[in-house]
C-alpha cells in the first residue's frame, strides 16, 4: 500500500477522510484538485505531504506548459496551501526546481522525492525501534498521538513505523492511541493501521494521556513531527505539548521521530513558525472555537528525535 | 431553573444527554430510574449527585416502606452507582441518617442538601470571584475544563459560577471552554449555559488547552472536582491534570472550585480513590479504549481551592 504514488498520469491517494468506514482511491488531475484534498487532510501527514507537494509541480508541469505565469501560480499555490509542516512548500520547491529542464524531469524528481520518504521511513522504523530498545528496556509500553504510520508518510510511516518494527521484533508490549481530536486521526487513521498490522491497542481520549502515564501505564510517548527547528523546538499535532508534559511530569522518554526532510533549521525556534488554525466547523457546531491544528513543544522537553540518519539527543544539549 | 429537584412526588431532572439539542425534563418515580439517570449521566456534577443520592433516598424510603431488606439494598445501590465523586454516597448517606424517623424526615433532610448547595454555589461564586480578582487583575482570561455551572449543581454552579459572577462584575475578558471528551460536557453544557448568560467564549479541544496558554492566551484555569483529598489532591473529570501541567508550565493560578460536600478528608491522597472506567463505546467504535473519567491532580500543581467556606491556598502549604 502506498498512500500517495503516481499512477498513469495523476497523483493517485488514499482518501483519509473516508476511513475506516471507508477504502477509497481518489485520482487527481488538476492542481485544485490536489489543492483540496491537501485541504480538507484526504492526504495529510508532513512526509506525505512533501510528495504531494512534488506531485503537484508535476501536475501543474504538465497542464501550464506553455503558460509559464500560471505555472508560477500554481506552485505557489500548492507551497501554501497548508502552512505549518515545513515538507509541503520544501517538496514542491524541490520539484519545481526541476522546470527549466521540462515536464518529466519535475516528475522524475518528484518520484524521487517519494523513492527517499520511503527509504527514509525504513531506516527511521530501524534507528527508533533500536533507540526504544535501548531507552525503555525489552517490551515497552508505548503511547502516540496523531497518525505517524504508512498514512502520513508513502509506506511504513515515522513514529508508527517504530511501532510496528518493535512489534516485528517481539518487543512491544502495549501501545495506546490517542484519538487526536478534533479529525481524530488516532482513533480512525492509527487505529485502522494498527488494527491490519495485527497489533492490539487501546485508544484514548487525548487528555488521558499524561494521566495514565502518572499511573504508570506508558513507558514511552512516541510521535511525529510537522517541523523541527534549529534549537529542537517542535511543531506537531495539538495536543503534542501536553503528552510531552505528562511524559517529563512522569519521568518517561519524549521521542520524535521524522525525516530529514521534515528538520528546518531555517527556523530558529517554534515561535517562529505560523500555526494553522482551522476554524470552529471542525470541533463544534454550537459555538464559536479557538482550533490551532499544531502545537509548539520546546526541546527541553524533548529526549530524543529520531531521523533517517541520526538519532539526536536532545536532552544531552545535541541540535538538529 | 433547577438541575435537580422534587416536584410533585418525584424527582425532576433536566436531561444532561439531550442537552444541547434539546431541553428535556426527566420525571423519575422509581430507585431503578434515578440510578439509570446517573449512570447515563443524565445528571451528573458532583454536588448534583450528592442531591440526586439524598432524593433517591426519599424515594426508596417512600417505595419500600414496608421492607427494610428492600430499602437498605435500594440505598446501597444507589450510594455505589457511581464511584469517583464523593456527594453521592455522601448525600445518600445523610438521608438515610434519617431513615428511622420516617420517609417525610427523610425527604426532609434532602431538600435540606438541595438548598445547601444552592447556598453553597451563590458563596462558592462571590469568594471564587474575589479571589480570581485578587490573583489576575481587572479582566482575565479564563479556561475551564468539562460543565461546573447550574447543570453540575442545583442553580448557579461551582467554577463556572465564579465565572458568571466576574461577568455580572463587569471583570471578564474571555471565557475558552475545554470541550471535554469523550461526552462533551464543555462543547455542549458549558457552552449552552454560557450562551444563555450572554458570556461570549470559544470552546477548545481538550488537548489544546496547555498551549493557548503557553501562547499567553490564558489568565487562569479554573475547573471543579469531584473529590478532594486531605492532602489537597484533586480527582476531576479526566483532563484536569494535563491543564494543570499546562497552568503550572506556564506560571499561571489554577484554581479549583467546589463545595466543602466535595472536601473528603477521610481520603488521603488521589491514589486512594476508585477512578471509573467508562468502557469503550464512549470512546470509540473502531478498537479497544481504555476510557477513565477522571484523572488525580497532585496537590503541588495546585494554586488554591475555593468552596463555600474558606479559600484554601495550597500553593502556601495550606491543607483542606
Amino acid at each position: 500500500m502506498r498512500t500517495i504514488d503516481w499512477v498513469n498520469e495523476a497523483v493517485e491517494i488514499i482518501d483519509q477522510t473516508a476511513l475506516p468506514g471507508e477504502e477509497r482511491v481518489l485520482r487527481l488531475h488538476t492542481v485544485g484538485e490536489l489543492i483540496a484534498a491537501i485541504q480538507s487532510l484526504a492526504v495529510r501527514g508532513a512526509p506525505a505531504l512533501g510528495v504531494a507537494g512534488a506531485f503537484g509541480v508535476a501536475l501543474a508541469a504538465r497542464i501550464h506548459l506553455d503558460d509559464p505565469a500560471a505555472l508560477n501560480l500554481a506552485v505557489q499555490r500548492i507551497e501554501t496551501a497548508r502552512p505549518t509542516a515545513v515538507n509541503l512548500a520544501r517538496g514542491a520547491r524541490r520539484a519545481a526546481a526541476l522546470l527549466p529542464h521540462g515536464p518529466a524531469a519535475v516528475l522524475a524528481e518528484a518520484c524521487a522525492v517519494r523513492d527517499e520518504e520511503i527509504a527514509a521511513s525504513e531506516s527511521m522504523a530501524r534507528l527508533g525501534a533500536d533507540l526504544v530498545a535501548e531507552l525503555c528496556g525489552a517490551r515497552p509500553r508505548l503511547l502516540t498521538h496523531c497518525n505517524t504510520g504508512a498514512l502520513a508518510a508513502v509506506t511504513v510511516g515515522t513514529a508508527l513505523g517504530v511501532v510496528g518494527e518493535l512489534h516485528r521484533r517481539g518487543r512491544l508490549a502495549a501501545v495506546i492511541a490517542s484519538e487526536t481530536r478534533p479529525l481524530l486521526q488516532g482513533a480512525r487513521l492509527t487505529s485502522w493501521e494498527l488494527t491490519r498490522w495485527g497489533i492490539e491497542h487501546r485508544v484514548a481520549v487525548d487528555s488521558a494521556g499524561p494521566f495514565l502515564m502518572a499511573r504508570g501505564e506508558v513507558d514511552a510517548v512516541i510521535l511525529g513531527a510537522d517541523r523541527i527547528c534549529a534549537n529542537g523546538d517542535v511543531i506537531n499535532k495539538i495536543g503534542t505539548y501536553s503528552h510531552a508534559l505528562g511524559a517529563r511530569r512522569a519521568g518517561i522518554p519524549f521521542l520524535v521521530v521524522a525525516p530529514e526532510s521534515t528538520v528546518d533549521t531555517h527556523t530558529a525556534t517554534g515561535a517562529d513558525v505560523e500555526i494553522e488554525d482551522r476554524g470552529s466547523a471542525e470541533v463544534t457546531a454550537w459555538s464559536e472555537a479557538v482550533n490551532p491544528a499544531f502545537d509548539v513543544t520546546p526541546f527541553d522537553l524533548v529526549t530524543a528525535i529520531v531521523t533517517d540518519r541520526r538519532v539526536i539527543r536532545v536532552d544531552r544539549g545535541e541540535k538538529p
